[in-house]
């Protein structure tokens, strides 16, 4: 089975370096609990948003991000078992490259050079399963689309939810 | 039609910076010519293959590299007649994304972000036609597989062959 995995925010916490910059920036220190079912760019005053929705396009932004909890050894586990590529959408962020492989190179040694893949659109990457936190990718995706909880996605309904990845159990049997 | 096309050798001239990087280490300078069938790394000396086999890998290699004669106009042509993605093997070179989005910017700025790949494998990129002067590429692809001639390349058989980009017009009749 092939398995595409998502980066930001299913793999690594962009979220938080969201609520880091914008403390930097303007002294206020936001937490997932705010922004349910929104973005950060969603609750900020409006002066502020341009400034919020200039973060990941900036140098940095990616690089040495948290990883997600447990990603790291139930990701390892799945890709003895499956086929695993991950499938960041990057291209939108023109310096986001370098710190996103690095990081791989650190986090997930055990990926392939041939399993990543930086995309702008995903509907054109075959696929079985697809875990991503975004409803443009796993709305065009053909095969099993998994919602991974994130703050923005908690009020989406349609998919399969997977809250963590201490569940991933759940949805691969052959993961024990 | 989705047309998947290459950047290496198909939209960019990396044979001539080989030729460039040798000519400064080693003071010989080769032709395309000299290679008919094989690659820079099959013809000299054994002792700077190491050498040779690490260009790539090395920043630098990529920025700036000529474009292939006729690929920009035939390129943004094809462009405005179908759904094009620019898809290159850059994982395997961990200097070259910024050079290769940036080389894109400059000579290809009408292909969106969105339109633009970099990964490992190519075979699970879906589309339609693939233009590519790699076998290992193209014996893969489930589509129309098209060899664009390079050195390396020309006692490939197999394939549909395009020499150079101004034989599009031979592939796509609604090229003109």
């Amino acid at each position: 089975m092939r398995i595409l995995i998502d980066m930001d925010d299913v793999m690594a916490d962009a979220v938080e370096r969201f609520f880091d910059w914008y403390e930097r920036d303007f002294g206020v220190r936001y937490t997932k609990a705010d922004i349910y079912g929104k973005k950060l760019y969603d609750i900020v005053p409006d002066a502020n948003k341009p400034i919020v929705k200039s973060y990941a396009h900036q140098p940095g932004f990616f690089k040495d991000l948290p990883v997600i909890d447990h990603a790291k050894e139930t990701i390892e586990k799945l890709n003895k078992l499956h086929e695993i590529y991950i499938v960041s959408a990057a291209m939108e962020f023109k310096y986001s490259f370098t710190d996103k492989y690095e990081w791989l190179d650190e986090h997930f040694p055990f990926i392939h050079w041939k399993n990543r893949i930086f995309c702008g659109n995903k509907h054109l990457v075959k696929g079985d399963v697809l875990i991503d936190d975004h409803d443009f990718n796993l709305s065009t995706f053909p095969g099993r689309a998994i919602v991974f909880s994130s703050p923005h996605n908690m009020l989406l309904t349609g998919y399969e939810r997977m809250n963590g990845w201490q569940e991933a159990k759940l949805f691969f049997d052959d993961l024990e």
